[in-house]
């Protein structure tokens, strides 16, 4: 077998371009189309064979074995730099592509969410806001991205479950546009739009998916995506790093349900989750309402979709959320 | 075989929904999910037995038949109403999506524009052109998006060789966003930013992949996604509808010539072009420097780009845009 090996940190000389139009960012990274190779052993069951990095966070079982290890990305989109430079390319910002890329990994290589317990669930709620805490405070860091792939079509490159968190020293316009939005609903209309529209969803009912304690989950009413789902806490809060452990037991119920209801209503289908919070960049963020999306790959996104940026959604969110809400979830599988 | 009527126009129910947060509209077109059924002949070879839509344009050639055919799209996301009414349910806004979608068809099943005469793509162009002058004046039409998708990857549902054109009553807050990118540059420097940037990337020469007369070929140092072509004029133009005759055919020498060259370089991979031009909604875009965009399907969107909406590309950019230059083209080829 081909081993790459990542000579030290800060060496795969990625790097971030600003577009001069948009102001958006671009993060090139060169070393990423190696891990594209055929490999012949699962990465993730053989962490000290195919010669990961060292762990940075290990929840461990009472026998001393690992149950979830966060290492750093073999083939990182971003370099641990201790300096944060940028220069001018011709008429492009351009800026070392400083920041973190760490892999959360459980233990067994068949079992996906659905089939974990809402114990293991918790435990990776855990590990997410353990690394959050541990990283929102480093240097240059104003953002992190909290996301998790499933399915080829989704992106997945290797099939072991695992999520992935991205550090970054920049937030992306589009963010920056959607937090400024939600900030100007806040001020016309003294409440939060997320909190106005979960009251509304819950009242009209149609669009629930399931809901516990904490938790409700929907198919918005303005999808994104065909069978968009969305995990949001009841109650206003804007933090995702702040989520208590009662909390995180409840969000794991919620997302194992969730993922169980995609898994069976729409066959296994390949799918993203992200988390959407508010930056870690030092500004105040209390209007703003954290929640995790589920996108599955039902549509590919074509030219008006790329050109006109509107999506078009073939399948009306109530219908899609019936779908989902009708799946019976058999006693067991959701313990 | 199943034929599904449209009864009418302006029956499919399709709506456009305001998201509160970032202001984008989406399109719920429930109806477009028929289309996706297994078709035993070829529409667009067989119009009449399929039932089509009737043609709003045909260019002859001199024997009576047709070289290109425009007609509506039989599975529209945009219906041609004569009303725009917008109405608030709960929290949201809520309009009927009216507008117009169509599509425009070459003649021959198995030839795509790398294997098109210059004088074909022409034709292409000038369907686009005119189907823009026809329809940029009609009440309530503000932003018309011409895209052509190759390959089921980029989303193409019909194999045989076609464009689309939708125009819409709303402008993307993220197109409008650009549009004010490009004010403020120009504003700042008296100059477009795109103009700056082509006469920088003519200088440099590394992510040159072809020009012409008037257009330049380049892959753009900011790419959004791996091996992105664009097609600029090189002088600075706003509207792409007022292209010249001679324009045109410099624009099918670029357009062929780029496909070409993805098609050998990147072994017919899928792809999605799209024209980038001023909305037509009244106000003044002197500012804007029209343009074409190719964006290969080489990479999958993962949930980090969702979520973070930034983009990891990685390939270099002057890496892919020598593997586009290094390609052979054989004399014959691009006449």
């Amino acid at each position: 077998m081909s081993i790459i090996k990542i000579k030290k940190r800060g060496s795969t000389g990625a790097e971030l371009r600003k577009d001069i139009v948009g102001g958006s960012w671009v993060i090139m990274a060169p070393k990423r189309m190696k891990r594209h190779k055929e490999l012949p052993m699962c990465p993730f069951c053989h962490l000290e064979e195919t010669n990961q990095e060292k762990p940075v966070l290990e929840y461990l079982r009472p026998d001393g074995t690992w149950s979830l290890v966060v290492i750093p990305n073999k083939f990182p989109s971003l370099d641990n730099y201790e300096t944060l430079e940028q220069r001018q390319v011709g008429p492009f910002s351009v800026m070392n592509a400083a920041g973190f890329h760490e892999v959360i990994i459980t233990r067994d290589h068949d079992r996906h969410i659905p089939s974990l317990s809402k114990a293991e669930v918790t435990e990776i709620i855990s590990a997410y806001q353990d690394r959050y805490l541990a990283l929102m405070n480093k240097k240059f860091i104003n953002y992190i991205s909290i996301f998790h792939n499933f399915g080829k079509k989704a992106g997945a490159s290797i099939e072991h479950p695992h999520s992935q968190l991205m550090a970054l020293t920049v937030v992306d316009p589009d963010i920056e546009n959607s937090l400024a939005g939600s900030y100007r609903f806040y001020q016309k209309n003294k409440k939060c739009p997320h909190c106005v529209m979960i009251e509304w969803e819950l009242n009209e009912k149609e669009r629930i998916v399931y809901e516990n304690k904490d938790f409700v989950v929907l198919v918005p009413f303005v999808s994104r995506v065909p069978s968009e789902i969305r995990i949001y806490p009841k109650d206003h809060k804007s933090y995702f790093e702040r989520i208590s452990e009662s909390e995180k037991m409840e969000l794991a119920d919620a997302l194992k349900n969730s993922l169980t209801r995609l898994e069976l209503a729409l066959d296994n289908i390949a799918f993203n989750y992200f988390i959407h919070t508010a930056p870690c960049d030092g500004k105040s963020y209390e209007h703003y309402h954290w929640h995790l999306e589920i996108f599955p790959k039902i549509s590919v996104e074509a030219g008006f979709e790329k050109g006109a940026r509107m999506e078009i959604i073939p399948i009306l969110p109530k219908d899609a959320a019936k779908a989902l809400r009708d799946v019976k979830i058999e006693r067991g599988e959701n313990d």
